[in-house]
């Protein structure tokens, strides 16, 4: 490691690097799920375990939020917790990930209850949000960063799910429309921040290191529901087993 | 769920049977470890990433002693920190993990570091101490009750271990010799606590959820040995790749 400051466009350049090489968008897993290679069981799984992390997502932000020193910077960060807690009942990302879910056979009382999903999902959702919790501001803002990589990722989905499964609509997906605009401005505000705070090499590399423990966290999930759902297929104890599978029949490429 | 509360006797054999249906002696990761069929990549991989909870182990205790409320319970908690910490440097178990660790051919600085650990390792274990900050003081008690199920696995650790590896010594494995008193005492001392405090129905079965969470603490770590260095060999990205091994290639049955 270099102790030269970089410029906020090398800081910049770095942050593209990390999602370039450690981005979820590379795990096997996604590679499956957009590529129409999944069973409907497998993508049940996902979206159950994913909405946990949906869930918690507000409580991430709240926690930022409280952290934030300016009514300014407060207000840029509040509609996060509007876009996905919504307005009334029934609106926001948590409702619509809820239909997505109840769009591919799952229970929502069930999913909402998250009974079902794997530990691993819970400790790296918790581990997120106790990081935005105890590390710097700056940190916990570069944390975020993660939505510069996601337009991409997000149309990859929406086109490789229609495609490649006949149990999944558009209304079903309708999760990620909003997230296509949505998460480019915020990632624009948080890039800015980030770029602006980040004034010596010691905090640019935290602000490195803080990206690369969020791809980390989405990583960490998808290789839970690889091992679980597609190979070997061992199921931890207690976590969701999809309709018609004995625990541990996944392993032996019964999967439906 | 029954209302009923249950006498101490049922709610010590609740504990017993979720070790008897969830400890981590029955993951395909500790069978093939004790049974001699893993590599010494493989094994070096064990090593390194359960130096990560050793490590933590005391910060959970030192947790778990200023909230006790009193200078007897504070005593008879205590000794942990000075079985894991020790009396002086080299002493106490987790200097003993880290001569395990060198037994292994591991480098003492990359394993101190734990920069080389899998993510779902980080994860896990900080998900157990913030257990034992933030649950009631009968949950942070309770969940060290794998302890009861830890002479058996240690047992068959040392036995198998010296049978299946001729790069395993019994020096090597000097870590676990004290544990196999040092666990029952502390498990007899938290096993009485748990059967005095849980005297209602609700808190015994936040005592045995609490087990069942510390079950999937350890659960979660062999699970994701199992998936980057057994099958199907995917390393998180940053994680311990063991020498001579591209990041992939335990994934194609090349493992040393």
């Amino acid at each position: 490691m270099s102790d030269r400051r970089m410029s906020p466009e090398e800081l910049e350049a770095a942050l593209r690097e990390i999602g370039a090489t450690r981005y979820h968008n590379l795990h096997p897993f996604h590679r499956k799920l957009h590529g129409g290679q999944l069973s409907r069981a497998q993508v049940q799984a996902w979206a159950l375990n994913r909405y946990y992390y949906q869930s918690r997502i507000p409580a991430k932000d709240a926690a930022l939020l409280s952290r934030l020193p300016t009514a300014e910077l407060r207000r840029a960060w509040r509609h996060r917790l509007e876009d996905h807690d919504g307005t009334e009942p029934g609106t926001g990302g948590i409702a619509r990930w809820l239909k997505l879910a109840e769009g591919l056979g799952l229970d929502r009382d069930y999913v909402e209850s998250t009974i079902g999903i794997l530990p691993a999902t819970r400790f790296a959702v918790d581990a997120y949000v106790a990081f935005v919790r105890e590390r710097s501001l700056l940190e916990a803002v570069a944390s975020s960063l993660t939505e510069m990589f996601s337009p991409g990722i997000i149309a990859e989905r929406i086109s490789g799910m229609l495609a490649g499964y006949d149990f999944v609509t558009r209304e079903t997906l309708a999760y990620f429309t909003p997230r296509l605009t949505q998460a480019p401005r915020d990632a624009d505000f948080a890039l800015a921040y980030v770029k602006d705070e980040a004034r010596t090499r010691e905090t640019q590399e935290a602000a490195l290191a803080a990206l690369r423990f969020k791809c980390d966290v989405l990583w960490c999930q998808l290789d839970a529901l690889y091992f679980a759902y597609v190979a070997p297929g061992m199921i931890s104890p207690g976590a969701f087993v999809p309709d018609g599978h004995a625990p541990g029949a996944l392993a032996h490429g019964t999967a439906a």
